[in-house]
C-alpha cells in the first residue's frame, strides 16, 4: 500500500547530504545498508521520534526541524561519548511539499556534514508529520559513558548554559515573558531551542575522564535523576553555580534557576568526574563547562542556596531541609 | 514536551521480548544501546514505517500488527542474506491502551523470540499511530545479497507462493471476491497478509549461491524490476510457472497470475542463481522455491505464455510481442 516512492523522494531531496564514508559498503537503494564497524569498538545506537504538535509546532521552519531532528540523536551519541557515523530517517509526510522537503534536508545536511554522519537508509510514507531518526556511532566499550558509573565524591558538571530552551518555549507559547529581555535576547533564546548544539566533541573528550554522563533533554533535575537512580547515589547542587546565559542572567535569579533546573530541550551534557580528573576537565573545556555539585550517599538531590543553607526542592518551591 | 515516559511504557509491555543476546553490552535504559558486531561481518540495517490507514486498518488486531511490523524488517534482512540480531522500535500512540500494547508486544515477541532478535532501544511518543522499526543483522560483506548482481543466463526464482496477500487485501476491502474461495481459503489468505513469513533462513542459505535477491513487498514485477535496473539486465518469465497457493489455484488462472505479478505484501524472496548452483538451490529448498524465468540481455520483463508465445505486459493487459 506504499503511496510514495521512498527512493524518488529520499534520493532527490537528500542529495545535499554529501557526507560519504568509507565504512558504508552499501548505502541507500537496496534492501539494507551494509555498514562496517571498526575493530575494538562497539556501535552506539539511539532512535528518537519527533511528532507535529507534540515536539514541534506545525509552522516550524522546516530547516530548523531538519536540524533539530538530527541534533537530538547526536546529543544521545555525545552523552555516550560515541563518534557519529551513520543515521537512518523514517519520514512520514502528509503531502509532498518541495519547499518543505528542501528546507528540511538543508537543516539535516548542515549538521550531518559538520559531524561527518552519513544517511544510509530511510523510509518515506504518507501520513501525519512524524520524523524518526536513528543515529549510530562508535565507542570503545570500556570507555562508553554510561549513566550507572557515578561514585560518591565525584563532582557534577554541565556543559554550556541551562534554561535557555525552556525559556524560549515559554516565550513562544506566550506563557511567560520578562521585561529585561530585548529582541536580541529572544532571538538568541529561540536559536537555543530550535537549533541546539549537540556536545559531540565534548562527549568524546569525556570518555577518558567522566564516570557517567547524560544529555539534558528533560531538564537537569530529571536527567541527573536518571544518573543517580542508575548509580544508586545522590547529589548536592550549589544553586549559585548553575550556569546561565547572558540573556537569562537578566531575568530574576529564582526564575532563571527554575528554568535551569526543570526545563528541557537544552541538549547540554550533565556528567560526573572523579577527583583525580578535575584538572583535565576544567582545563580541557576552557570554561565551557561548570562544576555545579557533588555526588553524595544521600538519596535524591539537595541544594545549597546562596546562604550555604541546605534546601530541598519540593513541588513548585524550595523548602529548608530538614523541613 | 514528552508526554509519555518512554521507559515506563517500553519496559512494562515489552518484557515479553525475552531474547537476551551476549552481543548487547547495554540495552534499553541509557542514552544509547551498545552493540558488538562480530569480526569479519558487517551490519545490515533497514528501517520501515507502518502508518494507520496507509499500511493497516485502524481495527487491525494489535497482535497481528506487532508481528507484521517486525516481519517487514526481517524480510529485508532475509533479502540481504543477513542473520537477525537487534531491533529498535519508535512507537507513536494516540493513547495508552493497555490491551492494545499487550497484544502488540505479544505479536512482536512471537517473531522476535523465533528469530533471536533483541529489542535494544526505542522511543514512545504520543501522536497518530505510527510504527517505525529498524532491524540490524550480520552478514559477511562479500556474501551479502545485493540487487545488483544478476547476470545474463542466471535463473530467476521465488520462494513460497505469490499473490496470496494481494488477494486477501482485495477481499478485505470488498473490491474483489471469487465464488471458488471458501471460508478456509479466505482465512488462509488473510493470514498470509497479516502474518507473513519472512524468509530469514532461506536468505542466509542463499548467500552461498544467489547472485542477487530482493523481497517482494511491492509485487513481483516491481521488485524484480529493481534487480533488473540495478543489474542492467532483463528477464523472461514463464507465466505457467508462477507458484500459486492451493487457495489461489482455485481462482481463474489469469486473475491469479495478475495477483502473483502485481500485488505486494507477500514478503517472499525473488532471487537469481548462476547455472552452476541450480542443483544446490533446488535440492536445498526441497520444493519451497520455484524457478520462474531467466535473466536476459533485453531491457525489461517479457513473458512466455502457455502456448510458448512471447508476450509483454502493458498497462492492464497482455500484448503479443512484438505488438
Amino acid at each position: 500500500m506504499a503511496v510514495l516512492s521512498e527512493f524518488s523522494l529520499i534520493q532527490r531531496y537528500f542529495e545535499q547530504l554529501t557526507t560519504q564514508r568509507e565504512d558504508v559498503l552499501l548505502g541507500i537503494g537496496d534492501d539494507c545498508a551494509l555498514l562496517q564497524c571498526p575493530a575494538d569498538h562497539v556501535i552506539a545506537v539511539s532512535i528518537d521520534t519527533l511528532v507535529e504538535n507534540i515536539h514541534f509546532f506545525a509552522d516550524v521552519d522546516p530547516e530548523h526541524l531538519g536540524y533539530k531532528s538530527l541534533a537530538v540523536g547526536l546529543s544521545d551519541l555525545a552523552a555516550m561519548g560515541a563518534k557519529p557515523a551513520w543515521f537512518t530517517l523514517a519520514l512520514t509526510l502528509p503531502e509532498v511539499n518541495e519547499d518543505w522537503l528542501n528546507g528540511f534536508s538543508q537543516g539535516l545536511a548542515k549538521l550531518a556534514n559538520k559531524h561527518n554522519i552519513q544517511l544510509v537508509g530511510g523510509d518515506t510514507t504518507r501520513g501525519p508529520l512524524t520524523i524518526s531518526i536513528q543515529v549510530h556511532g562508535f565507542v570503545q566499550p570500556e570507555k562508553a559513558l554510561r549513566r550507572s558509573g557515578a561514585q560518591i565524591g565525584d563532582m557534577v558538571y554541565v556543559t554550556g548554559t541551562l534554561g535557555d530552551a525552556g525559556a524560549a518555549l515559554q516565550l513562544q507559547l506566550r506563557e511567560w515573558d520578562h521585561a529585561a529581555l530585548n529582541v536580541e535576547d529572544k532571538t538568541y533564546l529561540s536559536q537555543r531551542l530550535d537549533q541546539p548544539t549537540p556536545r559531540v566533541e565534548s562527549g568524546q573528550y569525556l570518555t577518558d575522564f567522566a564516570s557517567s554522563a547524560i544529555d539534558i533533554s528533560d531538564g537537569l533535575l530529571a536527567d541527573l535523576g536518571h544518573i543517580l537512580d542508575k548509580s544508586s547515589v545522590g547529589a548536592r547542587l550549589d544553586l549559585t553555580k548553575l550556569p546561565l546565559s547572558f540573556s537569562m542572567s537578566k531575568v530574576d535569579r529564582k526564575t532563571a534557576e527554575r528554568f535551569a533546573l526543570q526545563s528541557g530541550d537544552d541538549y547540554e551534557l550533565c556528567f560526573t568526574v572523579p577527583p583525580q580528573y578535575f584538572a583535565e576537565i576544567e582545563q580541557g573545556f576552557e570554561g565551557q563547562c561548570t562544576r555545579i555539585g557533588v555526588i553524595t550517599s544521600d538519596e535524591g538531590i539537595y541544594f545549597i542556596d546562596d546562604n550555604d543553607a541546605l534546601i530541598a526542592l519540593k513541588g513548585t518551591g524550595y523548602e529548608h531541609f530538614p523541613s
